[in-house]
C-alpha cells in the first residue's frame, strides 16, 4: 500500500498567515528545478530575448527594473541590448545565483541584483523600462502581476516601457478522453480480477472531476472550438484594484459531436516591438510552454453538435485560504441546456497542510 | 514565473503531532487515485490474486484478517478461495467503499467491513489467516508494517498463516544518466540563449543529488551490478523493536566501467504456497510495478570497472518528524576509496508544511 506522495486530501483548509504563504511562495523558487524549468522552456525565454533584442531602441542606454529576476537572464537580455543600468530585484534565494551569474557574464558594471521585494527595495532612480515574466499558471496563480503594477505606479518614469504590456484570456470547451477512461477502469475490475467494482465509478467521479484545476497539455484533437478571448489586460492602466477580479463573457460554437467534459483556460502575452507586436501564446494550438493549459473538468459531460453553442461567463478572483492563489468560477450553458456553474482552485498543498495547530 | 506545484524547499521542518499525521496518512487514502493505481498494478494484484488461489486449502472454511483492506479486493479474494468469515479492517473513508464492493459481490454474509485501525478494533474471534498489502516505498515508507505484525500478535491464532509471509531487501549501484545530463543543462546555456550559466552547476548539484529518496523506474542498463540482499524480514518473527531499525552489510562487483551516481533500493515478498512459493518483486530486471525502485543520489559520481567492488551497510530507521517515514542511510565504499555515508529520507511534504504557527 503506498500513499501517494506530496498530497492530502484538502479537507482542512484555513487561512494560513501571511508572513509563512510569502516564505513557502519564496522558498520554492529556491530549488532549481522550477529555474531549469523555465529556462528549458524555449518558447517563453526566447520569446522574451527575442521581445528584448527588438526593443533596442527604446533599452539602449535607459534604466531597466526586472520584477522577479529570477536567475537574471532577463536582466543580462536588456544589458545585452545595450542597458545603461539594470536593478534585477529578486526576493528568492536565487539573488545570490543571479548575481554569481552577473558576474560570470561580466555584466556587474551594468546589472545590479537586488535581493527584496520590489514592494520592499529602494532604487536609486526612477526606470525607462520594466521587464517581467510575471505569469503563472492561468496567467493570474500567485499573482505576482501585483508586484508588477506596484512596480510600475512606484518606479516607472512617464511614458516608460513595459515588457510584456498586454496579457489576454482565453477558454475553449474541451474533451479529455483520459478522465473518462479512468472512470471506465472502475468497469474493468471485473474482467481482470473477478471482482466487480463498477459501484466505484460515482466515487472516483467525484475525486476526479473535483474542483481543483489541473494544470495539463490539451491535446488539439480534444479542443471542442475556437478558443473565446474573454479578458483583456493592458498593463499600462489595469490596477490592482481591477486584478481583484477579472472576468468576461464568452461564446464559442463546437465544431462537431463531442461530449464537452472540460473547460481549457490559457493566456497571452503581447511584448510591443517597432515592426508588429511580438506574442507569446500557451494556447493548445502552438508548441507547447511549461504553463501547458489550466483544464477544469465539469461534473457530467455534456453532448454538442456541429455549431451548438457554448456561451457563459469566467470569472477570476483570489481564493480565500491566499491571495496569491487564483479561483476560476465558470458559469455556462451548452446548447439550450440550463445554465450551470463551478468554481475551481488550484490546488495548493501548502495551505492545505500548513493548517495543524501544534 | 511558475511555483512548482505542490512543494516547499522543506527548509523547516518539525515534528508534527501523532494525531495530524495519523489523519494526513488515512487522509491520503480517500482519494481514489491511489486506490486505482495499486489495483491498476496488475503485478501486485495477481501476485496476491494467485497467492491466495493456490492457499485455497488453508483459507477455505478458514478466518481472514485483512489489514488495510482498502477497497477490499483481497478480502473479496479470499472469500472467493472459500473463506468462512473474513474482517477487513481499514483505518480510511474508503472502507465505505469497500463495504459497498462487498455488497455488490454479494459477499455480505462472509466478509464483513470494519473501520478503524487493527490496533483499535475488537474482533469477535481471532484468524487463521493475515493477508495485507503493507508494502510502501522503499518497503518500510509509512511503516504499515508495525500494524501487521500488532495484528499477528492480537488476532493471528497459533500456527496462523501471513500473507505474504517474509521480505527481503535489495541495493544496487546504478548510473543515473537523467541526473547529469540536468546537471549539463547548465553549461548549455550559453549555446541556447548567449548567457553563460555553467555557474548554477554546483548549486543545481546541491538540489537534484540531495538527501530525498527518488521513487522512480530505474532502466535495466542503469544497473551497475547485481543486485545484493541486505535484509530479510520473517513476518512469523519479526518484532516491532526489530523494525526500529532494519540493516545489513551489501557487497557487489560492478558489471564494467561506468560511474556510480546513485543507490537503487527495492524489495521482494514471498508468500508461501504448496508447490513453490510465489514471490512479488519490484526489481528493476522485472516488470514494472506502481513501487517502482527507491533512488538515492551520491554527492559526486564514483568511478568503477569490471568487478570494482562496492562494499557498505544499510541502515533504514523511522526519520524523527513522524514514525511513517524512513530514513536510509547508507554506508559505502567504491573500490578502494575511502568509506562515505549519506543518509536519506522520502520528501514528506506535510510534516514539512505542517509546520505553522497559527
Amino acid at each position: 500500500a503506498t500513499v501517494a506522495l506530496g498530497q492530502t486530501d484538502g479537507s482542512e483548509k484555513r487561512k494560513t498567515d501571511k508572513t509563512r504563504q510569502d516564505r513557502l511562495y519564496f522558498d520554492t523558487y529556491s530549488d532549481v528545478t522550477i529555474h531549469e524549468e523555465m529556462l528549458a522552456d524555449h518558447v517563453r525565454t526566447n520569446a522574451y530575448r527575442m521581445a528584448i533584442a527588438k526593443n533596442t531602441e527604446l533599452i539602449r542606454d535607459r534604466v531597466v527594473l526586472d520584477v522577479g529576476a529570477g536567475t537574471g537572464v532577463l536582466s543580462i537580455f536588456c544589458a545585452q541590448a545595450g542597458a545603461r543600468r539594470v536593478f534585477a530585484v529578486e526576493a528568492c534565494s536565487i539573488a545570490e545565483q543571479a548575481a554569481n551569474i552577473v558576474r560570470q557574464n561580466a555584466m556587474e558594471d551594468r546589472v545590479e541584483v537586488i535581493r527584496g521585494t520590489v514592494e520592499t527595495v529602494d532604487l536609486p532612480e526612477r526606470v525607462d523600462v520594466i521587464v517581467s515574466e510575471w505569469m503563472g499558471y492561468a496567467l493570474l496563480h500567485e499573482s505576482m502581476l501585483n508586484s508588477v503594477l506596484y512596480a510600475r505606479d512606484r518606479w516607472l518614469k512617464p511614458g516608460g516601457v513595459i515588457l510584456p504590456s498586454r496579457a489576454e484570456l482565453y477558454i475553449s470547451p474541451i474533451c479529455d478522453p483520459l478522465v473518462e477512461d479512468r472512470l471506465h477502469f472502475w468497469y474493468s475490475v471485473k474482467d481482470q480480477y473477478g471482482v466487480d467494482m463498477s459501484c466505484m465509478w460515482d466515487f472516483a467521479r467525484k475525486c476526479i472531476k473535483n474542483s481543483d484545476i489541473a494544470v495539463s497539455s490539451v491535446c488539439v484533437e480534444d479542443v471542442l472550438s475556437h478558443p473565446a478571448r474573454f479578458a483583456e489586460l493592458d498593463l499600462n492602466t489595469v490596477t490592482v484594484e481591477q486584478l481583484r477580479t477579472v472576468s468576461g463573457p464568452f461564446t464559442c460554437a463546437a465544431f462537431g459531436s463531442a461530449a464537452v467534459n472540460a473547460f481549457c483556460v490559457y493566456f497571452t502575452v503581447t511584448f510591443p516591438c517597432p515592426d508588429k507586436p511580438l506574442v507569446l501564446s500557451t494556447s493548445p494550438f502552438k508548441p507547447e510552454t511549461h504553463w501547458k493549459q489550466a483544464v477544469m473538468y465539469l461534473d457530467a459531460p455534456l453532448e454538442v453538435v456541429q455549431d451548438t453553442p457554448v456561451t457563459g461567463e469566467v470569472r477570476m478572483f483570489p481564493s480565500e485560504d491566499s491571495d496569491r492563489h487564483i479561483c476560476v468560477r465558470v458559469d455556462f450553458s451548452v446548447g439550450d441546456s440550463k445554465r450551470q456553474s463551478k468554481t475551481f482552485s488550484i490546488r495548493d498543498w501548502n495551505s492545505d497542510t500548513g493548517t495543524t495547530d501544534p
